[in-house]
């Protein structure tokens, strides 16, 4: 059952207002046997004050042992079951950098490679040739034009452009000419269904053109085309919620993904202590606010210990100020674990915090992976934090008679 | 969403090895109010020390309430949704008996009746017929002939025996012939579908023969037809895992159901003893070892408390031969409960314990029903335990970027 079926019946609009701090990559792990985690081992005086007079529990980002990426990490608390709604790889990547896709558009990650005198390819990331010669060669691509076809070109990183094709009848299951091989030509775009003929003819024209503008370049004399994807097509807050929301974030991406729900960006925050300036300031704009805070999951990636520990402990400083506005819902959670022990992103549930007027304390009086197995929320699945929070603002009505 | 659609797409290979030791009807009850259930009252220190290092949780077998039989028990463990994967009563018997069903086979439970001159049935069961009588006749019926169908009679105990037919374009969706009642005739089998109509043609005739068979006994002068089932049709541990699966147990049920899911039998075990040194004589064989211990369960059957707790003590017993191998994950549960104090499975969830060198301990110091309830793992349901079991030991890649 899709939980929007519930709250869009349900939903009523009110005066409360919701703000969900998500520090990315919150979960961790001990560093050593016996050893504590680092939100256990970081001095959080604001998040334990908050966790007793709130309720708290363990999320499961996607499913019990699936290690999620931001996309499907933030769908999930964004309360969109994560299996069910894909955000295809070339969207989240046009997502990523800021790229502000459109309702039809289709998004394809390209990879520039080096092409032999044969016309095979001999390197698959044209040595990764390094973004200052790679960014140039994105730009001049703008020259292809496909009639009827509006088309982006962006560079990333290296190797790597994002190519957004806008018209009408383009659909995204197209697959890879990235033959993954070397000594063998690139293949033909090939379209997985019906819909998405129309993408292949034109990204066969721009591929044509593509061939043409490189062919004097001594590495990056071509581009293979992977991860075609339309925009995914998500309900927005105020469809399935009938919250206005707005997103405080620092990083592409984050705003990206808030953007496909349809929350509004506000501000151009570069610190925590910007992004609480924002929410100061947009306070009476909205509903809902979504706060990112990225550097818990980047010093987890890092393996970095103690930076977690100190990154952790900036988050919990900003707390007071989130209060001082009074929100009627107050929650803290993460889109997945970073343990800095795995420098990656884990399965490992996230603790997760809810205060309100109306929650049901669990008499725990700290705010840690070791408190939130034994919170009054228990384990639970990502996707139904939204209800938990609609309810606690009282904007969820009855079910039934 | 069946969890195979994501671990299908995720698994990676490595060289990690994973050990699932099943204690049949592990769960237990206190046998008086206050008590301690069977494995809390058992002396389990290497089971302790293991609860130490690893996380813990409630396992519920297939849904809150429902107590399985060892075919959803183990298909839940295996990974495998209990309620979607359906094994036929006739497949689960011919299994059960290590008869190894081939696709396209369709197995039928008979029972031995007893018809009155008038050709109604006097006794659905030939008076319980005792096996030393029941055995030989099974086999004479291996006299009936059908072209183009190889047919297997296998005896089973008393009134029970096997009858499986091989050969193509056999459905298994034909009605009892068994009328649950005395005085009335055995029914035809019917078939439910198109697919299964071949096989109401040759289970006539196979009744038409066995009837000239039998016509001269005395009590078993017929046999009814119950259970129709085709072999059922699940995707193998290596296709779902990308596992090389190993199972090592004593009893044929156990066996044939890890020969369902693609497992090799591996050794002739007679004891836990015997199932270790198959363990370590194959450990560099396999990525996945199942090992079955059958006497908690028949222990929880007999109603004797004391004989479960003291199987139990076996069972911890050789938890250090398993460690000295040094798993990547080890994992202790069980298919369901078998509390002595009902005599039967039950739906109480089952302690389950998960040790690898990247769970989240949960501080818990003993393993048991009173603790599992408060463990990392929380409760949930067997059918995620494979996916838990696959990112502890790094076999899981990220989903979604």
């Amino acid at each position: 059952m899709d939980t929007h079926t519930l709250t869009r019946e349900l939903f009523i609009k009110n005066d409360s207002k919701i703000v969900m701090l998500v520090a990315d990559g919150l979960g961790g792990l001990p560093w050593e046997a016996g050893g504590k985690t680092e939100l256990e081992a970081a001095n959080t005086p604001h998040l334990d004050a908050l966790a007793k007079k709130g309720v708290q529990g363990a999320s499961i980002p996607v499913a019990h042992g699936i290690s999620p990426g931001s996309g499907p990490g933030h769908l999930g608390l964004f309360g969109y079951d994560p299996i069910k709604y894909l955000i295809g790889r070339g969207a989240l990547e046009a997502t990523g950098i800021g790229f502000e896709l459109q309702q039809g558009d289709v998004a394809i990650r390209c990879n520039f490679c080096t092409l032999d005198a044969d016309g095979n390819i001999s390197d698959r990331r044209a040595g990764r040739i390094p973004t200052e010669e790679s960014a140039p060669l994105a730009i001049k691509l703008r020259e292809v034009s496909i009639p009827g076809i509006e088309i982006f070109v962006e560079p990333v990183k290296e190797h790597r452009f994002v190519v957004v094709l806008r018209g009408a009848g383009l659909g995204g299951n197209v697959r890879d000419t990235d033959p993954q091989a070397t000594g063998v030509p690139p293949l033909d775009p090939v379209a997985d269904d019906e819909a998405s003929q129309k993408t292949v003819d034109v990204a066969k024209q721009f591929l044509t053109q593509a061939r043409e503008i490189l062919k004097d370049e001594e590495r990056a004399n071509f581009h293979t085309m992977r991860g075609f994807a339309a925009k995914p097509d998500l309900p927005s807050y105020e469809q399935v919620y009938g919250l206005k929301a707005a997103a405080i974030a620092v990083y592409p991406m984050y705003k990206g993904l808030a953007r496909l729900v349809g929350m509004d960006i506000v501000g151009h925050a570069q610190t925590l202590d910007d992004q609480m300036d924002v929410l100061k300031q947009h306070w009476n704009d909205y509903d809902f606010f979504f706060i990112h805070f990225k550097y818990t999951d980047s010093t987890g990636e890092d393996g970095n210990f103690d930076a977690k520990v100190k990154r952790t402990e900036e988050f919990d400083a900003i707390i007071p100020r989130v209060l001082d506005l009074n929100p009627t819902v107050t929650i803290v959670t993460g889109d997945h674990s970073t343990p800095s022990f795995l420098s990656n992103h884990s399965w490992h549930p996230v603790p997760t915090l809810l205060a309100s007027g109306c929650c049901r304390p669990d008499g725990l009086t700290s705010f840690g992976e070791d408190t939130c197995i034994r919170g009054g929320l228990g384990q639970f699945e990502a996707k139904h934090l939204m209800t938990l929070a609609l309810a606690n603002a009282g904007r969820l009505g009855k079910y039934g008679a």
